[in-house]
């Protein structure tokens, strides 16, 4: 019998200049995933030089790319109505600053994430979610890409022939076609940390999970998204790896 | 007897967005090095790879790395005092960021420029020549770093055992220290392109250039700046190119 | 009886830095009111004075904001999912911003209009159109708010008191709904200067403009936009200015 | 006999879209001058909103602008080799922003005091304290200007005919000339509060502050800089607001 894995992500490397944000160094011992911000959204040089080296010293932490829109002001999840050439353009200028910066300190990419509103966006934009998977597959077709499971951006990433990686959310609650049920929903939020797990060693075991109507829908869980905000999130993230750890179920990079 | 050879750099990919600056596809067939921008002081993603695809077209164009201060209002023409860390990490956010388009689209970069004031500061400054050339060998020491000829950044590069291009500049007078006359002082520019021609000849022959004092300045002339701005300065690159070439001097990437 | 009056305005103050875009000098002359970029999607302090200081001298044309997104890179035309705050908030700092310099040069504002994407969005988006308005009449009510004519921005101004300038285009043609024809189909733009005006003297006379399906629309012809770009626009606008003139209605600031 | 009083003045208004920075909601009810940014160097439009808001709920905090370098990246402490034209520009547009946006939330503005380098470069640079000051000036005469007790942007204010206010500093030590020791030598920083406050009251009350080389060197105080980040500055501030009015030294907005 196989063992059972699962990859824990987390978005990091967010502080810009005079302005600090996160727990980095709390949170990269605890996943095996970090999605670094590339300066458009958050970071700047010196900080995503920073995190490259805490990633490094890590030593069992894998990089990933965190691109976002170029909106520091809205910290990338206010949607923007780019061309498809610019959104090439975007995601190919900052896989290459944080490939670059990464290789000097001696560091492979492994994956790329979107984050916010350009993840957000890919849910019901096929067309988006393409031309992301296709500006990875540019850059180097090694990188694995990571989306919402089971959604465009995993869906566009095999088309192209990439390695995908089907992320699940451990706090959020799904709806019936396995998007995720918006933030103003009542019951958005999965706040019980016994619950949330339950909830995830049961998409790692079985491949499903219930939805906000009750519903039994079918998810491929290879990465969990965690939060390093806060005492509060650093708590939970223990919580979920101590209780996926005590299921037999092993926390690695994909 | 050996061949003298000469190149021709010029700075390019410097439009943004909706504003548009320069000549660039006429002038990459004249030079035989282009000084792309890196989205610091001008540029943006799409400029970049639209700017690296015509150097790839153009076959005979040497990529380079034209790396400024975070300061697109100023166009990086504004001195800006970063700590060490800043300037480090600045240029290899910039270099890494250009690096990858180009291996993108099957350009390897061959040489480093710093722009505008981060080139100028480096006159008076051996320290900010010294991170500048530290940063590009960090990154790839295959890589040539290109300064005023005889000043800090070749000693610099030299010193950290890069390859260095001297570089020269037809249009401007020199200081008795070989340095060059500020644009503020009267005869600083050189307008007659026989003149301008005649100097840089002498130059790359000669190995001297008479300063603004009527003094013999030693000189090494490995690459001459142009200017692509408008329709004089392309005029201007065309009769120099000419003249250079009735010499028996080739124009060529180093 | 009485006479008529028609206000032309243009987009300008929209250089940037070391880029330069439009032909200001030239289009002020030629309008009664200017809507001039507030540093968001266009200008930079400089640019603003600069151009503040034109209007001034030129006497006759009236000024005004053209607050837009925080996007230089997309110039404002890109559509940014902005909340309410984050719109009222943007508008309220660049009428600020632009208020304050024309006050110091011895100027009073006289109108503003949104720029780019963030005035087509107001087309389809009534909430987006009563924040614009809302920030308007905070700042002050004395100011006209420009809009589409017949739309939701002039209504959301109506609604909250303000005077209101409904705008029409001489170059672009129109839908059965009042709305502009999308650029990307066929037939879009109106190129001949000749059924441009005629058309304009008959929204201002008779209050109709025919639309794309050939159906007579009802239409308010406060002001025409015009463009400055590039050497056929100026010729576009005198040829317009000329016509409507001949036809014995006077070109006037609102 | 005349009551002394002493104004008590910090920097704050400085958090940015998603990042936030400082105490703002504790350390308004504890001074009387509020430097708030203006969204160069910090700040943006929705966080000067509620900077203003609180203030204005406060009732009893003096509003000032708190203009800087536009350099978001470097929080304004990075000198930026402007020209005097650009930083009279960056002046006039951060007061109008400000300034507009107080007053549309019923607050008028008291006074101006560069942030950072702007502040720092003034130091050494007349001309630079000159055409701040000129642009001060220019906007509104009755603003009353911020700056290093007895130094050049106080001089330069009073040659112009504005009111000023000298500040001084709790914790720094001083130099024979009146300047502020530089933070990297040793004893830059005064950090035991009874110590900071027999300094400040002795400025006050004398006119007098002891150099670090020991020497008494006349000082002019009509505002003390405090700062709001932290715990421990705030009960600095508290602390010294309760020994300087054990004294019968009454706090209060010039």
């Amino acid at each position: 019998m196989s063992k059972l894995t699962i990859d824990l992500n987390a978005d990091l490397g967010e502080s810009y200049g005079n302005y600090t944000i996160g727990n980095d160094a709390e949170i990269i011992p605890l996943i095996s995933s970090a999605n670094v911000a590339c300066g458009f959204h958050a970071s700047d040089p010196a900080v995503m030089i920073e995190t490259v080296k805490r990633i490094k010293e890590s030593g069992s932490t894998g990089l990933g790319a965190h691109p976002g829109f170029p909106d520091l002001m809205g910290f990338g999840r206010r949607y923007m109505e780019l061309s498809e050439t610019e959104v090439h353009a975007i995601m190919l200028y900052q896989l290459s600053a944080l490939d670059g910066i990464a290789r000097t300190y001696g560091l492979d990419m492994n994956h790329v994430k979107p984050h916010g509103a350009l993840y957000n966006a890919t849910f019901k934009n096929e067309d988006l979610a393409h031309v992301i998977a296709k500006a990875v597959k540019d850059f180097n077709p090694d990188l694995k890409l990571m989306g919402l499971a089971n959604n465009n951006l995993v869906k566009a990433g095999k088309t192209l022939g990439l390695d995908v990686i089907n992320e699940v959310f451990a706090d959020r609650a799904y709806e019936d076609d396995g998007t995720l049920v918006s933030r103003s929903k009542e019951g958005a939020m999965i706040t019980d940390s016994t619950l949330a797990t339950e909830r995830v060693v049961r998409m790692i075991t079985e491949g499903k999970v219930e939805s906000i109507n009750g519903k039994d829908v079918d998810i491929q869980a290879d990465s969990i998204c965690v939060h390093g905000d806060g005492e509060k999130a650093l708590e939970f993230v223990k919580e979920i790896r101590r209780q996926i750890e005590e299921k037999g179920i092993s926390i690695e990079t994909l």
